[in-house]
């Protein structure tokens, strides 16, 4: 059971836990199109026919053969018999001939024999007394393809639409039912067993007596792995007692593809913690103690291919920890891919921040609007106090090799949006 | 019906329309906590009692009384007697008298009369042959609340722990359940009533004949909705006739906190969008037309108190405009507050993208690890192409006074993250 005389930092860390698993072989299943928002695609998708499936304007124009609107100028504009309309949905039922145009609404689709749409702005129609319209005039040439979406333009048949791996969001969505794929396969969402542990700890829905507190854990971190894209099983709360812990955490192997406990925040319930793990397959405890802070009492391991993760009691720091270990472990068991984008907000730090050289500090802020862009306050507070966590917008991380951060320095704010703002599409 | 011959930027037009709706009074409903994830809190929550509600120990080692320590160094220790050990999950059945110390474990409650707690590194137990042992050695000095949480430190009896507005993410759920409250009032979901129009739409069940294309936007805009905390209300694809978009929008108005109307492409098709809008109710339609790029042809509308919302039946324009106009109703809906901090990753610009002044443009970008940075690669296709958005990982904003942007340049990649990523806490 390795404590390491210079802890790692958790990227370091997270590297050995991520080197000591097996490569990720996501459990699929189909799920409905409809209902597949924020799931992850596990197998690549590819069209089943062409989009668009017929040429289609892009334009309310007047679909011609370009070759008859060549050199048309103001001044020596192109004269064009006008042949019909094209319906909107069904196929036109005539051919352009040369020296021919039918008037087409955008998304209509083109008639044999047309190869481009010029743009009603480039049109006049040609008056003759009372009589129908029949000619009309164009001012300015049309290249072969213009304003047409040609069959294949946006996919082609049997091209990858959505690769495994990727992420499903609302484009995703409207992109598979253009093809009519009604149902796909996503990853099963990864089974996250999570066990309290705390002589002291009672259900919510107890009311304390004095000493006992209530579990707090359990469920923020249930609603952080529903958020991350997981299940979260709870199995309870234990006393701390290594039979009792290593009966449930080894149910909760079996059951589940990772493991997180929270243990008793006391040195002696962090022990125990390490012995359960250490106890429940090979090669157990990868790393007792992380640096970083809150959170440096984290246990990590991994036992018989699936990673067990020992979070420190405190409702923050578990929190914290469960963003830095736990999420990405959802997001490698659902086969997303390691390296991805992280959306922050850009801020003033309002005061200077110290930290201790060697160690990644993670600090709660708020922010706070300041002309068009954002302060970032930070809130300082005992990792204990939940509630520090509730008042904050977002967590700034002060990196293992700086000693600190300067009031006015631009900050990165991460962490804690919940829902897709902004107009996320 | 006005049509403004300067197009109005989208923010502006966002403006008008807030200002033409009544102020949001949410709907509420109780729901459990466990289930809030993602949710609006509806009204304050107050605290029903203290936390801690009893004083606790932050660290593992002894309660003391303070006065007792005053003074102690290594030259000069404070010798104390040990009187015995708090249990975890109980109230002491002692009383700290002066000269005493009791072993006390993190989270344990202080013994009546104690203080401080002093941390088990300074303090040495002091062996006297083979006697349990009775007397502890200190050699730092503890100030009095030293490693206490106070009654009341997280929050005090009837403290505001969630105000009105707010969404719920992990730590809400966290500190709400260590205050025992199971459930909460929210705000419900918006309705959002979603009408597609267009003759040669069918629905994505039906294989398209040539000239017909299956409908997108009722299903992306269904998933946009969802993940923006809104319920979708699909009214099914109508036919480009005056009569039978009034009849469906009416209803939908009706029974709709906000209605959506995706025309078909052509003039004609927005047109009667702009006409079915108009008959609705009063003041009808605000703005025909906006000066942004995709969605130029938006219109928007209020009528009877709602928002009547009709996006251009392009694929791309129609997510992108309901991300700018659709989403912060929606939000506005549920009573989240207007300016909100928007995260998005901060990325280099790889080619130069010219824009037109005047005009908001929307440039959807493909994110490329570079280093410890990103690219953001400009993706140019026609916007009714549906692939080009699901091949993004977001968009960038030209504003309006700008007239492109450089190669090179740090820009803001913003919109498509559809899931909390990166420690999302």
């Amino acid at each position: 059971m390795p404590e390491f005389l210079h802890l790692l930092p958790p990227d370091e860390a997270r590297k050995i836990l991520f080197a000591a698993l097996p490569d990720p072989a996501p459990d699929s299943e189909t799920v409905e199109t409809l209902h597949a928002l924020g799931r992850v695609s596990a197998e690549d998708v590819r069209a089943p026919h062409p989009l668009p499936s017929f040429p289609r304007s892009a334009v309310d124009g007047y679909a011609v053969r370009a070759a008859d609107t060549f050199g048309a100028s103001e001044s020596l504009p192109a004269y064009l018999t006008l042949t019909g309309d094209v319906p909107m949905g069904a196929a036109p039922n005539f051919t352009l001939q040369a020296g021919q145009a039918a008037l087409i609404h955008t998304g209509g689709m083109l008639p044999e024999g047309a190869d481009a749409v010029i743009m009603l702005e480039y049109t006049q129609t040609v008056e003759a007394g009372c009589a129908p319209i029949r000619e009309i005039e164009i001012v300015r040439p049309a290249a072969p393809g213009e304003n047409v979406l040609c069959v294949g333009e946006d996919v082609a048949e049997g091209q990858v639409v959505l690769p495994r791996g990727r992420l499903i969001r609302p484009a995703e969505i409207g992109g598979l039912m253009a093809l009519g794929l009604g149902s796909l396969r996503v990853a099963k969402k990864p089974r996250v067993g999570i066990l309290s542990s705390g002589d002291e700890v009672v259900p919510p829905e107890v009311e304390p007596r004095p000493g006992q507190v209530r579990d707090v854990n359990s469920y923020s971190l249930s609603a952080l792995v529903i958020q991350a894209g997981g299940e979260a099983v709870r199995y309870g709360i234990l006393p701390d007692r290594l039979d009792a812990i290593q009966s449930v955490a080894r149910r909760a192997l079996d059951e589940c593809d990772l493991v997180v406990l929270t243990a008793g925040s006391s040195a002696s319930a962090r022990d125990l913690t390490a012995a359960a793990i250490q106890s429940l397959g090979q090669p157990g405890v990868l790393a007792h103690g992380v640096n970083v802070r809150p959170g440096k009492p984290t246990i990590l391991g991994v036992c018989n291919g699936r990673a067990v993760i020992g979070l420190p009691g405190n409702p923050v720091s578990a929190l914290v920890i469960a963003g830095l270990f736990v999420v990405p472990l959802i997001e490698r068991l659902l086969g997303l891919p390691p390296r991805r984008p992280c959306p922050s907000v850009k801020a003033r730090l309002t005061i200077n921040v110290p930290s201790q050289a060697g160690r990644e500090d993670w600090i709660a802020v708020r922010l706070i609007a300041d002309g068009s862009g954002w302060l970032a306050e930070p809130i300082f507070a005992k990792s204990n106090l939940i509630f520090s966590l509730a008042a904050a917008d977002g967590l700034v991380r002060i990196p293992p090799d700086a000693t600190g951060l300067s009031a006015d320095e631009m900050v990165s704010v991460e962490g804690l949006f919940a829902t897709p703002s902004c107009g996320g599409v």
